[in-house]
């Protein structure tokens, strides 16, 4: 036996070959679909966070949950880490792959395994695209409510391991207040339930703490999620403002007013145009900011709720209110809102989106000071995010092309997650860490904090072979990065140069 | 240093000299009140499990962090377990001290700290009590949604570490649900901040993990939760039924039809009857159960939902319908129902609580099997309990003085919380595991199960002084009460004599 360093992890690997390795999956699963080819494993080199590429030892595809017991085994058996995938939709790069790693791709766990509307409970396997669970469940008036913008192509699987988010996710909460019940296969290919169909569970919450894992404690092989109500009355406003600040401003004023819309968005001058020149949204290219308010319920509750809204808005200082006359309009300030990522894909190309909280009155502020940030860096910067639960989505504008600038891009968006953190927020809303944000990581914990990470990975994965490398850093890793530590949100050395 | 063995944790502990202990806690905080005569002790010899009984080694009421730190590091330097205690009105006995160990009261950690209106948020120090912070938010139009029963006297620390509930937690959650960061001091007296005054959290849900860990992990110092906006509107509807099935079916029918009550709670006839004789709440006395239903909201929207639950109450079966005319009604409904349990206390010498939850399409199943268990153990059985959530509270009737009763009580009471686990739900609701529900936890959970919760404990309290003896049972525990694992919600040996 031999072990090799590994970059990506930070560790050492066992060498393992190929073709052994192929043979022994073989062996225990003659049924299990393996990709070796180049060709094959192409598409599978990244997920959504399409900077970051590794091509995969190889991908495996099971279609049962014994079959994934036996990938579990056999990598197990010889050290192989083990990346769990859905629909590779994340933007964090948590499903990305590893070099010496095999990609467990669960994209044959793809059946709604039953609906009972009477407990709202619906248990589906971890393939099944979310937004497909709401499309079974429409026939009982039900639906489930997260709705990432990646809804129609991203997993409930991959839902429960970043802990996704969506417009919704305001009124109805994230993921892990969505989720009854998770079964997984451990390391030690033991199959474990986590949660139940009914209220709390006893002992320690395995289930909330897996939610969000990024594939670190086990692997998904079903899952019970919450259904709910369809609302039977929708209603959406749109405000501009000359000021984002002053948009930032009503944004907690309405929350601070009690009003729980179903979904309050904001999008700003750079995003407005492009998304208006891309789908004839019907928004005021003029405006400095935009919010996008909606309220759901009963009728008579969306009436009273629109009418506090629109008084709030008017003295919060917006400068123009619609109020969508029919579904057709309330789709189309939609659209543009849904399509605003790609709408900036347009005039830019490239963009890196960002994603961390803030607490909702720091919003003025922070905007400002993304504002003079991406004046430092020479970035534009357009800001389309769920303003109400301060879930912000910065998109900084570059160019890969021109050396330097993709570099200075992934610096200005550190600085942002730190700006986050410095104001009290976190470094990630719906995305996750993954890949992506491991360094901000050691911003956002002290080191006594990121030991108890580590300890209850271990816990669960003592050999550390479930997605190493991706969620949380390695101490040495922090010391590398600086020892960034903010404690209780301030920034000890905010003069220092980072990058 | 010597050891003995002690039951109540089932291991090993140092000996420890009591004089020598209160020297080292003097010389390392000298304000500290420290209590050691046996008169002083007896108040703090059980919680609301007063069943259980034991005189601590002796009582710490610090009034500062750093004067828990001392305690903590003086306790962990001589291997002396902690038990931390709010108010002590916890019902399963988690907050029950150790002959051995040193008791930490949190009480002069009494004071609200902040409440930020805008962001709905209170910051409060463990010991303030549930009441209390909606109390303070009044002003703002704004609460903290879950209700025990003892929110009176019960404290915010106490809540987060049972994950407490309550009547309202049907629409609003559990204390899980409406915590948004607590800051903990851990064995080795390190400060750690877990949660953050935004959405979601980077890197494992430690927040979630550490609510309801029942002070195993960590001593919580300060709390931080999420303040509501006090629903503008309230009514209540009583429904009487001549079967409690079709009070339990109703139940799921309200839930099934999308409506969200505020709290919707059930009471069997012998509930009824002492709770009217105790309250004149103006029960139907004749009924066999009746439902409480609590609608809240804006007032067009409650009017609304009271139609419709009233047409489903009438076709589930309801033989009376009564909508409270008043506020002075509404509170006389509700004076029952929050008066039930010591009601039932004057109608026998002992009563016995128990605490688990079931999917709400069970009910009916399960209201009948507890009928004829308590005819079985010919003990009568009260059923009080959130029906909206499914957590079932049946009250044991009983005689201490009876030769024998007691231990059947609690032979029934496990059988119950046995059945909850056999129909897919939880040994508890929101009373938490403690002491008293030990045993059970070998029948929810198998072995490898057990050992992640073990691991889990390890990573925060390797030396395992925090809380021993409650909430997870050792593996021994688990073998000699029978192995009694009911693997996916079946029984394999429903027929076996368990006590």
């Amino acid at each position: 036996m031999s072990f090799i360093y590994d970059e990506a992890i930070d560790g050492l690997l066992q060498v393992v070959d190929r073709t052994e390795l192929v043979t022994a999956l073989r062996a225990r699963a003659p049924e299990l679909e393996i990709l070796t080819e180049r060709e094959d494993l192409r598409p599978f080199e990244c997920d959504g966070l399409a900077a970051y590429r590794t091509m995969p030892l190889l991908v495996v595809l099971p279609s049962t949950i014994d079959e994934v017991g036996a990938v579990i085994q056999v990598a197990a058996a010889r050290g192989v880490p083990l990346v769990t995938r859905g629909a590779g939709t994340g933007l964090s790069g948590g499903a990305m792959p590893l070099e010496k790693g095999i990609l467990l791709v669960m994209a044959k766990f793809s059946r709604i395994l039953s609906i009972d509307a009477d407990a709202g409970i619906a248990r589906v396997q971890p393939g099944v695209r979310n937004l497909a669970i709401s499309q079974a469940a429409a026939s009982y008036g039900l639906h489930y409510a997260p709705d990432p913008s990646s809804q129609i192509a991203c997993t409930i699987g991959g839902n429960v391991a970043e802990n996704a988010g969506g417009v919704h996710c305001l009124k109805y909460g994230l993921t892990v207040h969505n989720v009854l019940k998770v079964d997984i296969l451990t390391i030690e290919g033991e199959l474990l339930t986590l949660g139940s169909d009914a209220l709390d569970s006893a002992g320690f919450d395995l289930l909330a703490l897996f939610t969000g894992s990024e594939g670190m404690l086990g692997v998904i092989v079903e899952v019970a999620v919450k259904l709910l109500p369809k609302p039977s009355s929708v209603q959406v406003l749109m405000a501009s403002f000359d000021d984002a600040s002053k948009a930032g401003a009503a944004v907690a004023k309405i929350i601070g007013a009690g009003v729980i819309p179903g979904g309050l968005e904001m999008m700003d001058n750079l995003a407005i145009r492009a998304a208006e020149d891309f789908v004839h949204a019907g928004y005021p290219v003029d405006a400095q900011a935009i919010l996008l308010c909606e309220l759901d319920g009963v009728a008579s509750d969306v009436e009273e709720d629109a009418e506090r809204v629109a008084s709030l808005l008017h003295e919060a200082g917006a400068s123009e209110l619609r109020v969508a006359r029919d579904d057709i309009e309330r789709h189309r300030f939609w659209a543009g809102r849904k399509n605003a990522f790609p709408a900036v894909g347009r005039i830019s190309p490239d963009y890196y989106c960002m994603d961390g909280t803030i607490p909702r009155r720091e919003l003025p502020r922070v905007l400002k000071e993304i504002a003079a940030l991406s004046d430092e860096y020479e970035l534009q910067v357009a800001n389309v995010f769920h303003a109400g639960d301060g879930n912000m989505h910065p998109l900084i504008l570059f160019d890969a092309n021109r050396p330097g600038e993709m570099d200075r891009a992934e610096a200005l968006g550190g600085r942002i997650l730190e700006l986050c953190v410095e104001v009290g927020g976190s470094i990630t809303g719906e995305h996750g860490v993954g890949r992506e944000k491991i360094n901000q990581m050691c911003v956002q914990f002290k080191g006594e904090e990121i030991d108890y990470f580590h300890a209850i990975k271990a816990a669960f994965d003592p050999s550390g072979l479930l997605n190493p490398g991706k969620n949380i850093p390695t101490l040495a890793r922090c010391a590398e990065f600086g020892a960034m530590h903010i404690h209780r949100g301030h920034l000890p050395f905010p003069e220092l140069e980072r990058f």
